[in-house]
């Protein structure tokens, strides 16, 4: 059994990333979201394991300080991660574990795993900013400036390896899961195949 | 339109290249073998252009002074090549164009095209050579060694992106499939998206 691959899926919100992995997981049954360990406490019917691995800030401080996460990021005083261990058993298994995550944390992924697949997903509406800024007329060369120049930070994004533009979900899901099928036939995957003739 | 991408299909006789190719294009019609050049005389019912260019001998020679040829190669007294400028008008139309090549050729097309994605398509039976050949423990150690040393120098390709085992031609003709269509995804081929927003 192939070990499986690490995808790991940025793009603002808005772009449709749980709809298109939703559709994508229809088509191949080798393809699960990972689980974040979050101190956040758990909502009613918030499954520990399933939805998060609820943990406390002491754990997760040690998680921190064992190298044991992924990436890890704080947002309104809880802290969320992706462990390390828990993808990587997964991924023993023959699954493919989806990240979704933004940019920041993608590129903390990035350093600690470099064999994972950094894919960008691109909400079709962005394509059209600036010639719908433009084209309405109403805002002022300032303000069409300050948008434009927010949206050029949120996607400078030059490490990911693909851009998937979702304005249509099927097609998006298919592209995803011809990355995930193309990283599989990957010369430095197969290659101990060939040197089995040696 | 976005570009057609050039895929350089390698593969020993017999691994089935043109099968798997034909369900590949039973699965989208934006693909196309190339059509080569050659000195060899058309033979009954080969039409110009469509199985191959017939060119003289001067010509040939003048398309390999022009650099006008991918790679080429002289088989048992006659010259093929591939013609540069008729992949470049397929890739220009959107169409991804396959050239069937052996290793050798490959390796030139990969000089004089680096964007090209080579994929070496393997037959099962390979895989199996040397368990074979050990398993049926009627070959001596000398001609089981001569043997696995002809496969390894046959497999000794590591310039490709890619490896397809053709150990079923639905599942290969799919794999080739997803490598074109990730290789549409790939962050250079969009990055000009994310720089519309800039």
């Amino acid at each position: 059994m192939p070990k499986g691959k690490l995808l790991v899926l940025s793009g603002p919100s808005g772009a449709g990333k749980s709809t298109v992995v939703a559709r994508l997981m229809t088509m191949r049954d080798d393809v699960c979201f990972s689980v974040s360990a979050t101190t956040r406490p758990p909502r009613p019917g918030e499954v520990d394991g399933v939805n998060y691995f609820f943990v406390t800030r002491e754990r997760f401080d040690e998680m921190v300080r064992d190298n044991a996460l992924l990436e890890h990021a704080e947002y309104v005083g809880n802290c969320y991660g992706t462990p390390r261990d828990y993808v990587a058993q997964k991924l023993d298994t023959g699954m493919n574990v989806i990240l979704d995550i933004e940019v920041q944390g993608a590129k903390q992924v990035m350093e600690k795993a470099p064999d994972a697949i950094p894919v960008f997903l691109m909400p079709p509406s962005l394509l059209e900013l600036e010639r719908r800024l433009r084209a309405r007329g109403t805002e002022s060369e300032a303000v069409i400036l300050g948008r434009l120049q927010r949206a050029r930070e949120e996607y400078h994004a030059d490490f990911y390896d693909y851009i998937v533009i979702n304005d249509n979900v099927e097609t998006a899901a298919r592209e995803l899961d011809a990355i995930i099928t193309a990283a599989h036939c990957a010369y430095d995957d197969r290659k101990n195949i060939l040197k089995e003739v040696e």
